[in-house]
């Protein structure tokens, strides 16, 4: 449920909405914050956790969630699949806590530094998304490129989801 | 330069091309490396340092710039505004060695753990690209959201580009 006024998120998606990308060398130096949504009103969102530095996952976000995200200091993403805003723990309670948002030189990119509630960020129960690792080529063999298993289950999703 | 033989790109690009996605469980729970590319044949690569953990960059890889990524051991990313192949470093010298390669729960994003060569990661003069960091609702006031700068330029970019 999102609790912060709905007029603090209007005013933040104006102002993101408005913020001109007239000038190259301005995104990139100046320190005006004016995030480029590609052609389907998206931004990729990668999600780290504040103290370990460590990737939880990578999402997305459009206008309307990264204000509702701005404003309450929780992360809301766009699902891509189910195509609505998704303010990730609302069911679950594994709800982000947001430290630090960073953009990068072309503003296409975030980084959410957060403090995650619960054990864990990934629906499949580990605490990171990124449970395994891709062999680089000198270590592959037969035909499918094996993973390796490089984190252990933090919670059953069963009990939760 | 790309120093691979092309026979072992051409391999593991095979494996990429035929790594089956039937089954939504298998992607989650195997161990089998099936990464999914959008409708525009991409995938989400984020780069990190490998020793600090830090992310450095947010870019797209294809089929065939992870191929080559994982036969070289070098970053190669697809480049969407020039539309080819970017072997990242292979005119400033600023490659990055990649240590380890990692997908996420549905296997449609990577994260490369990587070492940086040279001063820096971001053509705009930083180690990495998220040198701005976009403050939150509450400390926003006035008509735009302003950034604030976080790191300090690494290298002069005038003197490598």
């Amino acid at each position: 449920m999102f609790t912060e006024s709905d007029s603090t998120v209007e005013l933040l998606r104006d102002k993101l909405r408005t913020a001109a990308r007239t000038d190259k060398n301005a995104v990139e130096k100046d320190l005006v914050f004016a995030p480029k949504f590609d052609g389907n009103g998206l931004i990729t969102a990668v999600t780290v956790d504040a103290e370990s530095g460590e990737v939880l996952m990578v999402a997305c976000m459009n206008e309307e969630s990264l204000a509702q995200t701005l404003a309450l200091g929780e992360a809301v993403y766009f699902s891509r699949s189910r195509q609505k805003l998704w303010h990730k723990g609302a069911t679950s309670g594994h709800t982000q806590e947001v430290v630090e948002i960073r953009t990068d030189c072309d503003q296409d990119a975030l980084v959410l530094r957060i403090r995650q509630k619960g054990p864990g960020c990934c629906h499949a129960g580990y605490g990171s998304c990124f449970y395994r690792s891709v062999p680089l080529a000198a270590e592959q063999a037969g035909d499918a490129l094996v993973l390796q298993q490089i984190a252990e289950a933090t919670y059953n999703p069963d009990e939760v989801y």
